[in-house]
């Protein structure tokens, strides 16, 4: 893409009324609009990046087994008066009245997925299944001041399981904890698996991903030596003291959490009978695990950790472009032309070669606006064609997250990047 | 995929509140599952078609120029209230008081394009511009009752263009024109290019995309002699009257509208103070163009359009997948392991080279039922292993659309089938 084509513009400031740091730097950079407090546009870069989310998080859903599907965000009364949670959500679920019926706007799916369950499945030998579907849901924030981090509107990953035994859900649960630590360790994310309330289904303990950083909402307690780690919220020990587990210290970080993963045994199936026949006949209950990620809370998280005081500097996977390539406009118009030549033609080179690559093309702004730019879009290789570049028929190859810049020959320069990207 | 994990099995019969076509196929074969009236779940089956469908879109838009972003459904007022249409949408929005404050839900997305774009284009230089989004609507239809036809929720793709000259927007609006031709083709689809109201900014007419079909809302005056058409709520003529443009004679028909394209003009920069400085130093309204097709109601034309009295007969593009091949079961064991191994080893062969096959690999069920589900399915291409087949060394090979089977040598089939994906 050539920058004076991409659509979404880089700001001097952030707006006034955005307090997150993922909010202002997104916004600054181009990537999001604000549209109102919790619900965001993703501009094209923002778009990019949040596609590339989806896309590890789907590859590592359909690695496990899952089966992709959509379910719509509208929901009718109906299903969720079944289990009681029409009127225990009403707080967090967006409910309406139109043409005399009740309606809502799903902030998660358990009771439209059962619903579809019990629709297509009757024996033991249709079990275990796993459905999941990446979808916008809504909630009734009394305030969204996080940016990408408490959206009303947000884009989420749920999972449902459905198992026959609690041994099988046990089984799926652990691949679905390792499916998660994958998807976090793409985004550049170092997520820790932390203990949390189970909710009000089960005396067990559900899983939460935290990923520690100042800014974080949650607290958790967490042991550095043998990876324990505790949710606020049900911890019963504090700052300095013994792991339970190892005996080490124990340290409290803020935190943010950017998936949870729960098993809900028969609640959902009791209530809204899904039952299936066994291999002795006899009608079962089915057990049920739920696996949720938000990729545009992940999207916020990353922009939350991997930043610098001179803007983003995104993780290779899910950058919107890997490479940004910035031509610096020379004085003389012949000199130019060899610029834009050589710019050109390794532009034409990389991206035909599948390599996704921005091309500061402006022929407008100046040196210090483009570097200034390239830093706070945070692409994860910058390279520099410049007169005094090309004197030595070499780019400048600067990596995002170094401070030190090398020169490539141009000669090499095409083979190396491609090298790098598959890295 | 093998089609004894597959979730979404077929039914007998379709649902009995079901009265369209599309709906009682759809339902009746496992794409779709009705929530509630107007807004349904993509099993997988459903998922796969509706994301072909989905990529078609992309693809023509992108070859515009097209930029790809993604906004919010949820709306605040204020926007909407720049351009009167807060009040204007009321019986077709989805509108609510949450924490005091009035919210929608967007049935379009003018408005919020509208703020986005001025935020970020200044001079004449960031025109023209052309950003989409595919994303899920939400209309607040009185009956809905044509399945994916006309949903309360469904999905679109809108595509928003902003010139400095009308004769520019002329220009885009002839391209966007084509490409809505090629995704149509692509689909399957024949659409006819229809004549229709402009709307209340313009005396000129926007044209619809129209699919002749018996079961279509709409009403179209057609010539097939010259391809005029005009939809019947603007047209001066009747059934058998003389074409305007050739004088041959026309003919009334029943469609399903399954794209739009208008010119805004200006109404929409002047309400909301969409600006640009020309190079005459002037501010001047950004001139817009507005281009929906919904991805949604293609696959719901699709299931009216391509069906006989046995299923679904799925346009290869927009298949969910494109070869089923069905193992039917021999009495003796040992055959019965033949017939496997030979199927298996061609759904391996054919997945590893990117060919989406489905093998109903079911040991219960009967030949009688394995045909009808294909049938219904709709797969374009079906290979059928048996002991009979096997016994010449062959697979069965039958195109869904065509009445006649032939027999294909084991040994030539991945080669063939590889062959005729990419015709």
């Amino acid at each position: 893409m050539r920058y004076s084509l991409l659509f979404g513009k880089t700001r001097k400031t952030a707006p006034h009324d955005e307090e997150s740091a993922n909010a202002r730097l997104l916004t600054r950079a181009g990537f999001i609009e604000k549209m109102m407090a919790g619900a965001y546009a993703y501009l094209p870069l923002g778009f990019r990046v949040l596609n590339n989310i989806k896309r590890i998080v789907r590859e590592e859903m359909d690695a496990i087994g899952g089966q992709e599907l959509l379910m719509p965000a509208l929901q009718s009364k109906e299903f969720w008066a079944e289990t009681g949670r029409w009127e225990k959500l009403r707080d967090v679920m967006y409910q309406f009245k139109s043409r005399g019926k009740e309606l809502g706007l799903a902030t998660t799916h358990e009771e439209p997925i059962v619903h579809i369950v019990r629709q297509h499945i009757s024996s033991y030998k249709d079990l275990p299944l796993y459905l999941y579907q990446v979808q916008d849901k809504f909630r009734n924030e009394p305030r969204a001041k996080a940016g990408l981090l408490r959206g009303r509107e947000f884009s989420m990953k749920d999972l449902y399981s459905f198992h026959r035994t609690t041994e099988d859900l046990e089984d799926f649960y652990k691949k679905a904890t390792e499916a998660y630590k994958k998807i976090f360790k793409r985004c550049g994310l170092d997520a820790i698996v932390t203990q949390a309330s189970g909710g009000a289904f089960t005396t067990e303990f559900s899983h939460e991903f935290q990923v520690i950083t100042a800014s974080g909402e949650d607290t958790i307690y967490f042991c550095a030596a043998c990876g324990w780690c505790q949710n606020k919220e049900i911890a019963k020990v504090k700052a300095g003291d013994k792991c339970p587990a190892c005996g080490k210290k124990i340290a409290e970080k803020k935190s943010i959490e950017a998936g949870n993963i729960f098993k809900l045994g028969t609640k959902y199936s009791h209530d809204m009978k899904l039952m299936y026949t066994d291999d002795d006949g006899k009608r079962k209950e089915v057990i049920m695990g739920c696996y949720g990620i938000g990729p545009s809370r992940i999207m916020g998280a990353i922009a939350e950790v991997c930043h610098d005081d001179k803007g983003l500097v995104w993780p290779r996977a899910v950058a919107p472009f890997s490479a940004h390539i910035l031509t610096i406009n020379a004085k003389d118009d012949a000199m130019n032309s060899e610029i834009v030549a050589a710019a050109s033609s390794i532009y034409d080179k990389l991206s035909k070669g599948g390599v996704e690559v921005l091309w500061d093309d402006r022929t407008e702004a100046s040196a210090g606006e483009k570097l200034n730019d390239a830093d706070l879009l945070g692409a994860p290789l910058r390279l520099i064609v410049s007169e005094k570049t090309l004197k030595d028929n070499a780019v400048e190859w600067k990596a995002r997250h170094e401070d030190k810049a090398s020169m490539v020959e141009l000669r090499d320069i095409v083979k190396k990047v491609e090298a790098w990207v598959r890295e």
